[in-house]
Order: C-alpha cells, then structure tokens, then sequence
C-alpha cells in the first residue's frame, strides 16, 4: 500500500480528521491553487455528531447525518481524500505515518476531536455502551430495540427489570437529549410495539456527577431541563458518580444500587490527539496546547483544532474553549485564511471565540436555548433548536430527509426507524441453508 | 428463555418468515378474533427484496425498504411477533422448535423464502458476494466503494484492475438491474469521486449460463435488456458459467479468466424449508412439494406458500410458480381466507396463478416490461416499473423518502449514500484512545 499523493510543487496541507473543524478547514482551500490538500480520515464521511442520539432512538437514519467526503471535493482537482487510519507524526521528518503508509506535509493541521472519556474504569469500558460515533449510535439503538425483544422471552421479573430500565450517565446535552426521547418512547411507540409489556417496569434514571444538568449553560436552561425531564417521568439523580457495572448492577458513588442491564456513557470526552508529539503539550483531558493561532507550542507547521485544541483565551477561556462545533467551525475558517496570509508572508490573525450559544432539546416542544443575550425555554426554544440543526447539517438533501423524518415523526408519535440491522448469520436450522461465514457490515472480508 | 405465547382457547396459526407471503397472510389474519397468529421471523422488519439492488449500489438507504413488522401488528392483540430463528418443526407434536425455545401450533405455515444458490461451489461459497437480505447489500456497498478506496493506494495496475472490475453471476432481474446501475456510476459519479482513477480500466461482466438475459420473460425483454446493457458498456457473457473463483480471478466454462476481486453472485435461489419435515415432500431447489390449497404433500395442517413451496397448477406452471413477489402475496392473501373456511368448515379454495407480468429496470430510462397483453421497453417502461415499485412499498413514509431519493439522484446524477458504515475499531494510534472492543453493529454484545 501507498498513498500515492502525487508530488506537486503547491505547499501540502495534511489535515487530520474531517469533522466540523477539518472539513471547514478544507472547503476553505479547496479551491486555492496554492495549496494541495490532503484530507485524512478514518471514515469516508463526515458526521453530524449532535445528532447521534435521534439514531440511537430510532428517529433519524444514520445517512441523513452523514455526508460522503468525496461528495463535497468531487469538482477539486487540488484536494486528496484518504481514508485510512493515522498511527502517528514524527515533525522532526515532517511526516504522518498511516495504515496506507507515509505522507509528508508542510503544513499538518490536526482536527482528530475526542472519543467518550471512561476515566479509566475497566468495567465500564468494557460494558457501557458509548455514543460519540454514529456506528456506536446504531449500535445502541440495535441493543435498546433488540433488550424489549429479549424482554418478552425470559423467565424473570428481575432479568426483564435490567432490560428494559436505562441508566444514562452524563448530564450534559447528549446525557439529556437522549433520557428526554427515552421517555417519550416510553409514552408512546413502546407500548403500541410491545402490548404484551408492561412499560410501568421501565424505568430512565439520569446520572450526574455535579448539581445541575447542562452545567456550561444559563440557570434557567438548568432548572428547566431539570423539571422536563422529571415531567416526562426520567429519574434525575444529582450529585452522584457510577462507582461499578458488571453488566447487570450499576454501583452508584452513594451506596445504592440500580438494576440495569443498559449503562449509556456520556460521561465525558477526552481529547484524541496523534501520537508522536512531545508529552508537555498534552495537557488535561488529551487537548494539545495551542497559541492564539492554532499553532500547537513549539511548532510552526504543526496545529491543532477543534475539540483536540486547549487555546487559553486570555482570562475569559481559562481552560480552553468549550469542546463543541462552533469553536471547531471557528477555527477551521480562520486557520483557512491563516494559511492563506503564511504563505503571502502577511500576519496571521488571533482566534477569539465568538459564541454563538448554546441549546439542548428535551422532548416535543421542550428545549432550552441559551443565546448570548436572551435565554429562553419551551415550544419556542424548540422550534429554534430545529431550525438551527436543520440549516447546520451539510447537503440539501439530508435536510430535506430529516425535515420529512421529523415532521412524520411529530405527527405520527412513531419513530419507524425500529430496526434491528445486523449480518445475516449462517443459520443451521435452515435444511437447505448453506454454512457460510457472511461478509459483515463491520469487517471487510476482501483478501 | 421461554417465548412466552399467552395460552388462548383461539386457533393459533404460527407463520414462519415475514416476506411477501408470511406478511400477507399475517395481514389477512390480524383482525380476526378466531385466531392467534404467531408470527416468527429471524428481524424484525420486513424486507422488500426487488430494491436491495439499489441499496448495494448507494442509490436507497437500507430503512427505505425495510419495514418494522412491530409498526405493522402495532394495534392486533392477536398477532404476536417473535424475533428469532426457527430450528425445526415436529409435526407428530405440533411444535416447532426456535431459540426461544418451544412454540405449539394448530397451523403452521412455512413463508422461509428462499437464499442464494451457490451450487455447492465451496471456493464461491467462502468468496462471492451474494445479495440476498438487506445486510448482504449493504456488505456488498461497503465491500464496491472500499474497493475503489483500495484502488487508490495499490501499487500496481495488475492489483488495482481486480478492485475495479467487477464479475456479476446471474441473468436474471437482479444481475440485469445490478450491472446497469454500476455502469451508470461508472460514467457519473464514480470518476467524479475519484479523479485519481482511470474509469476506462473499470469493467463490468454480466455472466449468464443461458443463451438470454431475463429468460423467463418475452423475447422483446431478452432483446432489449441485452441491447441496453451493451449500450451502457456492460460486456455480457452468454452460454458461460462460472467454474471457479479464488478471490482475485474468475475462472469461466470456457476456459478463459477474468482479472476480478468482485464475484456477485446472483445465479439462482434454492428454498430454505425447516428442517423436520419428511425428505419425499422437498423437491427440486429445495421447494416442498404443496396442494393447491399450499398444504405440504400428507399434511392437513402445515402449509407452505411463496418461494419454498412448489405446487403444480395443472399444466400450465409444470415446475411450479415463478420465485417472486407475486405467487407469495396472492398465496398469502387466499391462505388467509381459506383458514378462515377451514375454522367455519366451509371447503377451501384451489390457488390459481394470476399472473400479472414482470419488468426490470437497466438503467435512467431503460426499462422492459411484460404485462399479460402488452411488452414494450424504454422511458414508458422505465417509468411503469418506477411507479408499481413506489406503490408495492410497505409504509407511507418510506415511499415519500424513496420518491425523494429516486427525484434526487434522478436530477443531480448524483447517489448521495456513498458511505462505508463499519464498526469503530479500537485504534492503538491516537496517543489516549482507550482499547476497548465496540459493541459491533452485528454482534450483541449483551450479557
């Protein structure tokens, strides 16, 4: 394998990592001749990621979230996309070292964001279940349709108990987004698609660490996402840490327990930077240390991005920038223009983050929304929310597919998304079936 | 595990496999007090099998043509679904055997369909590419577009020619429909994708055993579809089998070869019958012999119907009836009525095949289609198989996003679905990404 890069004599700007960061960065350059871009990343899509937890609750298809890669630099001759995986830097070489092989860069701009943070806990990484992928999304909405299947056919009150309740850990948007749509299901689709069960059994519980729910936020966008949750019937437990999970029992900071087969993780996220740079711009929670222009400390050619990034802001963002889109969008566009200005030898341009707000809905007509100078909560906020994560997703027509899906949806209580989909395994019962081991969605059987 | 099927002093009719004909009958049942229906298929949605073609090829996301059966039987407190696979049935007891564990019948109908025929070849078994469920067309869309990944990271032409070629096995409509839609992708939006190929290297071989395409329909049908196909580029091999594959070459009748990783193989179905019943009523291709009233050869109360059954109506279908779409609804539909009789004890009524034509589609356009007085091909053609496929589809919903999908890449040349979903694999290259193994999106990872 090669990547095959073909030698120009434009300056190459390696970029890793196409989520809302990268793949700014990249659409900025795509049509300056000047540079070659290359557009490194693990997947042949960009994703949509506030949206993960509607495909983990049967409301959106994964592609309506996704955008091919090639799809968006299919007229631009100067950009490279390479879908591989990026096993590390060496910047005394100028060089990344990936699964195709070796790419060497003038500039290198790392936009690899963060993955769940587990702090470490072997129990928990091996049996929650995280969301900050859309594969690890279908995943969990396969084990949450396929738990009320299984509910059906066992034995015991208390092993339908553990399926069918969810422990969800991590108050922050995606923790409430998705204990909020959990409920809803519960109210509605559920019980119409399993008559047979008794819905007054399950029971959402939704664990935080600190005192309030979607702490970065207002005090109003606290206190309401709190009394929704509690009307649409979800168990909010404040000022609580999961201490244990062996599968079945979740262990609770407090002494309690609660019986549950499911532990969603969103916990937290930590930083993925690419191995091989110096350990003393690593600094909490995985972010790279960067100045004012993205540059991470000590380089010159190397940045960083986005959710991977700690940009100390003056005294106003003491720890870095919040680790979500609008930073990344941000920076992205800059560090297009910066490079620009590099190479016409003019001075680059200080980041200062301009934010935009923020907002998390909770169920149907519920949300809170948090603008720099008016907070506000309700159908309106709801409303707001819609708009604002419709017109942000990329491509015209999964705006018009998620515009369909969540008007049906409204209308109809019914997220006919309820699929379990997973690889047609050799089935011996057949008498005519042949055994065979199936090429799966997930490994690629090509020898 | 226990199936946990309530006791009644109803007739329970058990309906193994949700197709066509299993749907149909289920359907005919739902509201009538009289009966219990099980009904026990391996997912829990219905799959609508003429489409998977175009899921394989990026144009339909897999949730369009696929149904939740749980959506359908929502409001029915008769019908009771199962998601699992059937091991067997005993006849002398009344019971069919599943991983949940027993199920007890009055009546039992067999609605398992058929899967890929790969005639024993043990070399095409463990390699080739079939596309007989929905998870089968999504392997093969990751498997096509990875290819073209791979192409581009190959260090020799020999290597990178087997990626792009591609071997479909089979003349019939999904060999037919699968060849036409590659080779419009191979003039759109393929060389738009990847400007660093070189599309003249990427072709497309349609190997048939018969001296036609589309054999079971007219003569104009042979004529067009070839004509078509040729004109779109496809090569079309007649009167040529495929003798042997070892993952890089196709080795034909012949006695020639061809340089291909991609063996699609769509040469023929063989019915999958349970397991248990007497060896004398499973015929030809595995289809079990039934009466014209689909009661298995000796039985009173087991019946087959669709694809795995195989009833002879008098002169006229000597071999038995077409394996598609049709035979299973109409057998489905008067199945339904005729246990209905059987309960009142009126006499059943014999099944007559009402045949109502077939079509199949090659291309923007390029369509053939026979109705019982009428063949004709062309736009008129094309358009006629768009609208009876629209209509057939389950669920309002996924006929609007099909609609929109079909008008979308219909305008913009454009099939937007180009992703390789996969599991997020544990990458030991970002410098604190956690090892951990994902909950896959095909294995359940519950304890």
């Amino acid at each position: 394998m090669n990547p095959n890069i073909p030698q120009t004599d434009r300056t190459r700007v390696v970029i890793v990592g196409a989520g809302f960061g990268g793949l700014r960065l990249a659409r900025m350059l795509a049509d300056r001749r000047e540079f070659q871009v290359v557009l490194v990343n693990r997947t042949n899509y960009h994703e949509f990621q506030p949206l993960y937890y509607q495909v983990a609750t049967a409301g959106l298809e994964a592609n309506s979230i996704l955008f091919p890669l090639r799809a968006v630099f299919g007229d631009c001759e100067n950009v490279h996309i390479r879908v591989t995986n990026v096993t590390g830097v060496r910047t005394a070489d100028k060089e990344i070292d990936t699964e195709l092989g070796v790419i060497t860069y003038d500039y290198l701009v790392m936009a690899t964001g963060a993955d769940t943070n587990f702090f470490n806990q072997q129990n928990i990484i091996e049996k929650a279940l995280p969301m900050k992928s859309v594969s690890e999304a279908i995943a969990l909405r396969n084990r949450i349709l396929q738990n009320f299947e299984d509910a059906l056919s066992v034995e015991t009150v208390d092993e339908r108990d553990g399926l069918m309740d969810v422990v969800v850990v991590g108050g922050g948007p995606t923790g409430v987004e998705l204990c909020g749509t959990l409920a809803e299901m519960k109210r509605t689709v559920l019980p119409s698609d399993y008559p047979e069960l008794d819905f007054n059994m399950m029971q959402i519980y939704l664990i935080q660490s600190g005192d309030v729910l979607l702490e970065p936020m207002s005090e109003n966008a606290h206190k309401k996402s709190e009394e929704y949750l509690r009307e649409l019937g979800v168990e909010v437990r404040l000022n609580t840490r999961v201490k244990d999970f062996d599968g079945k029992t979740v262990f609770m900071s407090d002494g309690t327990t609660l019986r549950s087969n499911n532990l969603i993780w969103a916990a937290g996220v930590r930083a993925t930077p690419l191995a091989g740079l110096p350990k003393e711009v690593v600094g909490r929670g995985g972010r790279v240390t960067v100045n004012r222009y993205n540059q991470i400390e000590g380089f010159t050619d190397v940045f960083a991005i986005g959710d991977v990034a700690m940009m100390v802001e003056g005294d106003k963002w003491p720890e870095g920038h919040p680790q979500v889109a609008q930073p990344a969008i941000q920076q992205g566009k800059l560090l297009g223009k910066n490079l620009i200005r590099l190479l016409k030898k003019q001075p680059m341009q200080e980041y200062t983050y301009s934010d935009l707000g923020s907002m998390a809905t909770i169920g149907r007509g519920l949300a809170v929304v948090d603008l720099p100078f008016l907070k506000f909560s309700g159908v309106l906020a709801w409303l707001t929310w819609l708009m604002v994560h419709l017109m942000a997703i990329v491509g015209v027509k999964n705006r018009l597919l998620i515009l369909i899906n969540w008007t049906w949806n409204y209308l109809s209580y019914d997220n006919s998304l309820r699929l379990i989909i997973r690889q047609k395994l050799p089935v011996g019962n057949f008498s005519n079936m042949q055994e065979r081991v199936a090429d799966t969605l997930v490994v690629n059987k090509q020898s």
